[in-house]
């Protein structure tokens, strides 16, 4: 639960009624996909189904609640504001469709303010116990890789290996999988590929992006590996984007420009030929989404500042041949930074993995 | 991909744009997540950022297909409704934010038509090939529940059965999991209740209710198992469950009136002292999302029809008891209804489910 003042807002507008699923957990720490969050001056409210009533009262205490089983959601809201005269309500513009927006001005009194954007800056600091949710989600998504990676074996599809570190993502804990990214060989010059039907092959670089969700936070972290020696154009392409992304690693600091560490980068690729072949933003914020701000891409107006979490995930794909990435998620410190994810850099074989992890079992 | 005319709404727009993401999945192919389908006179025409350039021309060889990188989407979306001297624009009001409405009304000189639900009606019938997607889908899902199970040992928290049932399914081909609650002792008395940490004891029963989505189309299928004989009471609870899923299964049929199976499989289950206990509606349609048209609610004005896909799943819930619920999804057919789900449907002992599978592998 965070603080939030609706005082900088007053010449725009008295209340605001909070309705991203992200901001109302953010600000009241309700998980419940349903319900709106109303700001007054006065306090915070939850409306809420039926259903909603007993998690409403664990979770967000210091939220007075209202059912809307009997009356309806908006003759509630029309009450609650009533009660507070409030004659101009903010409302989030990207958080509730046309037809939402609609329905509220047909049933309500008051005037309706469209509003962007007034709680995400807010988030984009973190706090300490944030910081150990998201620390907790890179955890379990690093055992589950290289516990996952232990079932490796030889005919195995990419589908089949994504289902192993799925399995144990779930078993360590994890609430639920963001995405799960794995691409062997040919199919490793696709970004985003999603797990496919491939079977993985011998001498080949296999790379690994994966994001779980921990009571609500995030992780995201990639690492390329390999099935055995790989050609050597393989080879020096992935030493490209170790040494990039560490690079990108090295500049992170509080009053550093975003855009100047993706240049940074996205230069020292270019200078090894890499140029066109990376061909997304360096890195992004994560917290309670798995990408938000600040984002570092070439055009991102953003400053690093102390407890902002960010990734840095430089690649390379190069069509018909395969790619590699590698990527940390990071806190922001006042001396740089501090890796939330841990798992050795360099290209490491599958096989070293499962022995080491089979050693640790025993 | 299902053919749409726009000769029915002439009166109201020349043109549809289609942002909802299952309205243009059934409508064009494409399973990506941006990009919008825009309808004409003339024609589908899907405007999408660059990466799914390779993708529109896999999945939807009949749309045209523009790319949106160079001039942004809302400039191509002009040049393509000059192209085709649109005058009046319809757009899906729920399927669009406020924000994004504006931004169109602002970039535009065609007028803007709030629609609703124009493309959703024509998904309630189901082809033939769409039905063989849901039955696979379901039958990736039974066979996961007992493959799942056979690893079951006391001790295992839900959370931790969950995820073998979550394993099997997407080794056996699930390109996602749409949702799983599994909920033992009292925790069955929670309709919707996610995997917990709480440890699976003996002789309690154990609600299973999983939903996987393969090639976008969903399944819904709930078996409630025992861990060894339970108290009277209980087994009661799951026999009146039982026979008000098979009541309710029974009448499926062209013609009948969705709100008239609801009301009798409640009347019947209040007959037995369970009115209050069953806290939720008979079921809902099943296709491209998990829960769609037709509703088996009280209140549902939805007839039956041939083609049409639909759950039934009666459930009992005893706050400090627990409780039971039994789900198929079911396509109705000229005679009646065929199930898609074919677990047996009676109590079994997660341990002779065990049993069985092992019997099945030797």
């Amino acid at each position: 639960m965070q603080t939030f003042s609706l005082a900088p807002y007053q010449q725009e507008f008295d209340a605001l009624l909070v309705s991203d699923t992200h901001h109302k957990r953010y600000l009241s720490g309700f998980t419940g996909s349903g319900g709106y969050l109303l700001l007054t001056p006065s306090g915070s409210e939850l409306l809420v189904a039926g259903k909603y009533w007993q998690q409403v009262a664990e979770q967000s205490p210091q939220c007075q609640r209202f059912c809307t089983d009997q009356d309806g959601w908006l003759n509630v809201l029309q009450q609650r504001l009533d009660v507070h005269s409030i004659e101009r309500l903010g409302f989030e513009a990207h958080a509730l469709s046309y037809q939402q927006v609609m329905q509220l001005t047909q049933a309500l009194s008051q005037q309706l303010v469209a509003t962007d954007h007034v709680v995400t800056p807010s988030r984009r600091w973190k706090s300490a116990p944030e910081i150990a949710l998201i620390r907790k989600a890179c955890e379990i998504t690093e055992a589950a890789i290289e516990q996952g990676l232990a079932h490796f074996r030889f005919g195995m599809s990419e589908r089949e290996l994504a289902a192993h570190l799925e399995f144990y993502a779930r078993m360590l804990g994890a609430e639920s999988i963001d995405f799960l990214i794995v691409v062997s060989g040919e199919r490793g010059a696709l970004p985003h590929g999603r797990p496919s039907e491939r079977i993985i092959g011998r001498n080949e670089l296999v790379t690994i992006d994966f994001g779980v969700v921990y009571q609500g936070y995030h992780s995201d972290v990639t690492r390329t590996f390999c099935t055995g020696e790989v050609a050597p154009q393989l080879q020096q392409l992935f030493d490209a984007v170790y040494c990039a992304q560490k690079l990108g690693v090295e500049m992170l600091a509080p009053g550093i420009a975003a855009n100047r560490v993706d240049h940074t980068v996205r230069e020292y690729l270019g200078s090894l030929g890499y140029g066109e072949a990376f061909c997304h933003g360096l890195g992004h914020g994560v917290g309670l989404q798995g990408h938000e701000y600040p984002l570092l891409t070439p055009d991102s107006l953003a400053t690093l500042e102390v407890g902002m979490v960010v990734t840095v995930e430089p690649g390379v794909y190069l069509s018909g041949l395969g790619g590699a990435r590698v990527e940390d998620t990071l806190v922001i410190t006042p001396s740089g930074c501090e890796s939330l994810t841990k798992l050795p850099r360099q290209l490491r074989n599958i096989f070293e993995v499962a022995d080491m992890v089979k050693n640790r079992q025993e």
